[in-house]
């Protein structure tokens, strides 16, 4: 599968971010997956999370992220839908990001970079569905920081899409998770080799305790117990020092090492404040001020177990666009498997997905 | 009040730890409040949590860290028992740890100091009460890892108490807090200015970083949310770059940089560990196994915000102790202080502590 890039916005005509600044050139890397209809209806936009990419779908020498719900015979079945996934503004996979050169200095942004946030994410996306010359998106979806991003798109843009999918997801984080976020950033920032965001040797430690800390959070209790336990780590004893000793301890690092293959310290770092950044209710006044102009059918989907992303935060939107007699639907899907349920596979959540995108509008 | 210090061992007569290695001489810091009266039938024992120390009840000089609970006039009243709270083996705070200077070699002990378990802290606790010539102490009592410690004074030394309070804890760390735990730990170590435990200078950042992620999960998301909710701090937006913006970000700074004033990493380091062994059923067999001999008046407190220590894991041990007919009350307070409940002001814990440490036996 080929990985398609575009240049969004050229020296020219630069972008202007939420925060007042501006940036260019813009570079979006993105995928797409089946094939565009003749009337280009067809189309569903696919955005990712805090540590995704675009690889949204299995393919032959890969396997994608949302592999349960994306692909061939799948609830968004890409032998009827033209998927798009980009990588987000700030990514460090292809799209623009603090882990791009900068092409007036030749080297990376680094912190030069300036904070973007959901809205940014948002805009640029719009950019690239305009390049492929989709005037209407069938359906825009995504979890978590994904779904932050569905919601800007529904509030923004309400013409260009169908229906709108939001898993997992809130108006804004928790306090319990903007205080988790801001912990996983000082990690980062803590780690001496992070060199104020100048650095030359990736700060592993640093970068590997946010991924620990956040692994834990996307999990429940119930999920880490009946997987892990208290099971210690080929050993038959205690060891009475510290090293590792429970598989937990022995699962967690290996999720840190391996995350800092593939991630960039200072791209967390963006994702993650854009995260803490999103308030629906700050931003436009209150949840029915922001909802107001939406006109997509939308589906909200939270998961029983997920103290991160509480389904009491799902409900709180539902509410609103309810009250203002929007065309949604909501369900809480029992789950035992915390923020992560909707990567796994799971019969109820892939059901109603696969039916919500074929159902016509009532 | 003074502070009392005891040698408890001295090098003829060494310490076999539960690992097997030995510790001598052990310095036990403690102090006492109220009176001890003449038949010595009104001592109780407080046993502290992982960064508390001695200094349970308030005096002219100093709040005490249990002030609601212990003093003149509170439910445990100094006026009517005499206290004892001593700081645990591997402890900062006096008591024999890891930033303790070893006689052999002059210098700190760092990580050539044994792991401690609970046990061991419990049985240096013991060598106090003889020294003090206590044969039956009234009530043995404490909250989270203090917790611990009275369920193995309870099942190590049945006879040696009239009651036992246990209170927010379990007869382990859940998978989830053990593995908080372990990224607390992994914060410390991760920071180079910790050098294998032998630091001339504190490792501030990595102890901050434990501490910022302990706190986290001592508070409810209902208590984040009602303290700091999204509150800016004293500015008007945010600052679109990586400092501080929100009040929880401050606040939790302000959280980990106090703590390293107080606060020794080598000692984190040690009793996080005993924490993640506590492990009732695995020492003895099985909870009913680990129960068979007590013969204390228990009283089991949990809070039903508490997500570190759940209700869950108390009710599991009382469900233990009523299938052996033994004498346990049980009672979930309903508090949004998630587990440090048990260290606010709460009327209902304190009218129950205050009943059960006067009722007589039934």
């Amino acid at each position: 599968m080929p990985v398609h890039s575009f240049v969004a916005f050229d020296k020219n005509t630069p972008l202007t971010l939420e925060s007042g600044r501006t940036l260019s050139p813009i570079t979006v890397c993105y995928e797409t997956f089946g094939k565009l209809n003749a009337d280009k209806s067809n189309a569903v936009l696919v955005c990712h999370a805090l540590t995704g990419d675009s690889h949204v779908a299995t393919t032959s020498d890969k396997p994608g992220w949302w592999d349960s719900v994306i692909g061939v015979d799948k609830p968004i079945n890409t032998d009827d839908y033209f998927v798009i996934c980009s990588n987000v503004l700030g990514s460090c996979y292809g799209t623009t990001g603090p882990s791009s050169i900068n092409p007036v200095t030749h080297s990376f942004y680094g912190l030069s970079f300036p904070l973007v946030t959901i809205s940014d994410m948002v805009t640029v996306q719009e950019k690239l569905i305009n390049h492929l010359e989709i005037s209407k998106l069938h359906a825009v979806m995504g979890a978590s920081m994904g779904a932050f991003q569905v919601l800007e798109w529904a509030i923004a843009y309400p013409e260009k899409m169908n229906k709108a999918i939001v898993v997992a997801t809130g108006p804004k984080l928790t306090t319990q998770s903007l205080a988790f976020n801001m912990i996983g950033r000082e990690a980062i920032m803590s780690d001496p080799n992070w060199e104020s965001g100048s650095y030359s040797e990736l700060p592993r430690r640093g970068l590997s305790l946010a991924r620990m800390l956040g692994h834990v959070t996307y999990r429940s209790n119930v999920s880490l117990d009946s997987k892990f336990g208290r099971k210690l780590q080929e050993k038959k004893d205690y060891g009475y020092d510290f090293s590792t000793d429970f598989e937990i301890e022995s699962y967690l690092k290996y999720q840190g090492d391996k995350f800092c293959q593939r991630f960039d310290a200072n791209t967390y770092l963006y994702l993650a404040r854009a995260m803490s950044y999103f308030d629906l209710a700050k931003k436009y006044g209150s949840l029915n001020d922001a909802f107001q102009h939406v006109v997509a059918q939308l589906l909200f989907v939270s998961f029983s177990s997920d103290w991160l992303y509480p389904p009491a935060s799902s409900r709180e939107m539902v509410k609103s666009l309810m009250s203002l007699r929007k065309d949604v639907t909501y369900i809480d899907i029992d789950s035992p498997n915390g923020h992560d349920s909707f990567l796994m596979s799971n019969a109820e959540f892939e059901t109603i997905i696969s039916n919500f995108i074929r159902s016509p509008r009532l």
